[in-house]
């Protein structure tokens, strides 16, 4: 991100008379995206609305973000890429994505990024605004991707993404938050083996007991 | 409740001069209690601790709140008593336990009841102190009357419970926090029947993927 960061500033917007370049100007573009993003959700919203609602040149909205994508990351400061984290968690095998799923979000979260996603859970639990973003983060940026390359019956996708999101919040919720012994401080391994097989049924096992 | 919130004052307390039966006295207990279960723990904490904080007289405490289960609920605002939804749960057997925990958490939060719940999960997110109160309750009130009547390996009981946590946390989560479709309005059946699987592996089945 950092070229980005520190690209030479174009000429000023002729709406606004701000400097494109400013952080003023890069902070009203996150506003009216995290504003576009909650009201009208992910897919209906274009970098031309923000860039509009921002005052400023669609060009200079993907100059300095890039995609929506990359628009929608920046503006909810999710520190990790799913766009790249997605297929690594899908690429070892259907059969163990339940377990490398937890996994992988355990890494993230242990990390020291980590510590802006649990923020994000928090601010998500007190901020309605923020709990929308949150909810079209993950339809859209983390189950759609799981959910495409799986190869599920369409009409059982959003249940089953659901479900997943249930248990990969709480465990996000009990381990970081609440800090409920001994999810709080079991390992990974421990974590993986144990709620892997239940985000795997959620995603391609049976859905009802049998 | 209400017998013991319209019984008649007790004479004034001789060590505040509050009368002991005003709303002061009664706010005085809950606030010592809630310091006392979230310092000390539900274990240590006695009424007779909560009564010498609060400046009043043990018997006092009895007499409001009765026991030390139904003052904890109280100063925690729990809208319903485990000890009696506990054993209902457990009473149908133990290969069902896990689809009736799900539906019992369903009836309660889907309940006019169930906003003080959700509030309570709100403000542990947002309050650590909340969240040392909440972890306290769901380890000495929950999972501690769960674990103790299905006869399970001691050693696997505190990890069985803390897993049961965070799917039954992540659920309230995503159903009356972010609001995540379709798992906001899907019906107690379908939860049920999906994630009651999961609470009852965790409980009694295998830990680790076989």
């Amino acid at each position: 991100m950092s070229p980005r960061r520190d690209a030479a500033e174009p000429t000023r917007s002729r709406r606004t008379g701000r400097r494109p370049g400013s952080p003023d100007t890069r902070e009203a573009i996150l506003a009216a995206a995290r504003d576009a993003f909650a009201e009208r959700g992910f897919d209906a919203t274009t970098i031309r609305t923000v860039a509009a609602a921002a005052g400023v040149d669609p060009a200079l909205v993907h100059h300095y973000f890039g995609t929506k994508e990359e628009l929608f990351r920046a503006a909810m400061a999710i520190p990790v890429d799913p766009a790249e984290l997605v297929p690594r968690v899908l690429a070892g095998g259907r059969d163990e994505v339940g377990e490398r799923l937890v996994r992988t979000f355990l890494t993230v979260w242990d990390s020291p990024v980590g510590a802006a996603a649990v923020a994000l859970l928090r601010s998500a639990v007190s901020n309605q605004w923020t709990a929308r973003l949150l909810r079209e983060f993950l339809t859209t940026q983390i189950l759609r991707r799981v959910v495409d390359q799986l190869d599920l019956d369409p009409a059982e996708v959003p249940l089953r993404g659901g479900l997943v999101a249930t248990q990969i919040a709480g465990l996000a919720l009990m381990r970081y938050v609440i800090r409920l012994e001994p999810v709080a401080s079991a390992s990974p391994d421990t974590l993986a083996a144990t709620v892997g097989p239940t985000v795997q049924r959620y995603l391609t096992g049976p859905l009802e007991a049998s």
